[in-house]
């Protein structure tokens, strides 16, 4: 019989903190404080989403589980070393994430600086040390990542992001706006989920690319509903920003019920991606429908 | 004829210069403010030290130039982040460097934040997209920057340096500290460099990795010296800062004349860990000399 979602989310959130606890330097190790706070942020939290995508990919593609470990363990670094960057004074200057205190509170700016750093360091160091697959798909998958993660991704979302307070953007240009900040690293974390398993057809490549983009956008339209509509103890950080950021967002542009409808296409738009794979994509047809349900 | 040091040091400065030019991102790419200032930054100045010591032992192994280009690209973008990290105003608060306003004084906060992130990215971006080696021996390279670059290597270091600010540190722990500040990027781009090239045997990477101890060492102590020694318009950057910052240095713990002493017998460590190499490690040898004899 097949594992519940609910089971199988379990599961997974476990496997990647323990990877990440493997991946993640000792806090016995020199230097001391710098390997405590990356694990400090790094571990004991977060939905896991960028892994989650991962193992849902690789489970559809074959995907060995310790390769996997690997993969969405990199991924998550990435993702948590933007969140620290993105949560300095300079950036968002955000005192809460993930309910706790972020690490430039915890600790220091410098020291928030440089888990970044080093996180986004750690996270290729992890990948690259895998050891089953073939050189060249694994260094496909590098080259992905720090695409998916640099200037014409993540970083390059992020730029983006800052000289558009308070712009109007099109809706067009919030779109484009967001395939890079957050679109790019959830797609890489499909893709390299995937490779974890085998070799893509062009087709399938495809089919995946536009799941990604359904869920991306999927994704940071609810992130807008629920920072217009959620508590701040119910999201784990600071409700209500972007509004008083004066950012704009899918909220600020279509109203609160266009942007809950356009969640539920986007989830109708993610399923109909993934029909090339038939039934075996259970957990990326999950994965969509979490992501439009979710309430933090 | 063999060309003189000086003229083999400018071909591969402009080589590098060259090379950055084109593997960074160009300014009319969106995030246009973001590439911009990846490129004022990168472009345009620095002794590329890095890229002239992978291009020293690329020369010694046979390296390929164009594979040459993309590793010593890709340590000197490591590097270049490191600095616009370092200046920024929760770290050193520099104002100056390579005779420029730093990027966070020319740009702001946030971008100097997002170049550093986005230059370390585009750093594996560049290497990763080497296509004329084994992929076998490429995934050890990116291994071996990722290590390099990260809590154990500059990070670290880097961590260590902060900690450190104030305190009495023995002259073991300043090395210690050096080894992973500066040293495993110094040794990274050496052992990168020979790796363009060929395989090496353990012997090989042993006395490379002397070599680039020694140098590394070497540049640290000169730095410390020029510091205490030489002015901001000569150095580019802002002179006095160590011991206006409270920073333990090889001139605070050994003095002037003894550091001069120090990095002579460490330039000599260096020629004779090349001995195995013979007369083709002409330009090693020529670095080391550079590096402690430089004026800034």
């Amino acid at each position: 019989m097949t594992q519940s979602f609910q089971d199988w989310m379990q599961q997974v959130q476990q496997d990647v903190e323990r990877a990440l606890g493997t991946f993640l330097p000792a806090g016995t190790t020199v230097p001391h404080k710098l390997h405590e706070a990356m694990r400090y942020t790094a571990l004991g939290g977060g939905k896991r989403v960028r892994p989650l995508l991962a193992y849902a990919s690789g489970d559809l593609f074959g995907g060995d589980a310790g390769v996997l470990a690997r993969v969405a363990s990199a991924v998550e670094m990435i993702h948590v070393y933007s969140l620290v960057h993105d949560d300095m004074p300079c950036m968002d200057d955000d005192d809460l994430r993930r309910g706790k205190p972020t690490v430039h509170v915890a600790y220091d700016e410098a020291t928030a600086l440089l888990v970044g750093d080093a996180l986004q360091a750690q996270a290729f160091e992890t990948l690259a040390g895998i050891a089953s697959l073939p050189p060249a798909r694994l260094v496909s998958m590098l080259r992905l990542l720090a695409e998916a993660a640099g200037s014409s991704g993540m970083c390059g979302g992020q730029a983006i992001d800052l000289d558009s307070v308070g712009l109007a953007l099109t809706r067009e240009e919030l779109e484009r706006m967001h395939q890079l900040k957050t679109g790019a690293m959830l797609r890489v974390s499909v893709i390299l989920g995937a490779l974890a398993g085998r070799d893509l057809s062009p087709v399938e490549l495809e089919a995946l690319g536009a799941y990604s983009k359904a869920i991306g956008l999927a994704f940071q339209v609810v992130d807008d509903v629920l920072d217009a509509t959620a508590d701040s103890a119910t999201l784990g950080k600071t409700a209500g920003k972007d509004a008083a950021d004066n950012k704009p967002t899918y909220v600020s542009i279509l109203g609160l019920d266009q942007s809950k409808e356009l969640a539920e296409q986007l989830r109708r738009e993610a399923h109909e991606a993934l029909a090339p794979f038939g039934e075996q994509a259970l957990r990326l047809r999950e994965l969509a429908d979490l992501i439009v349900q979710r309430k933090a």
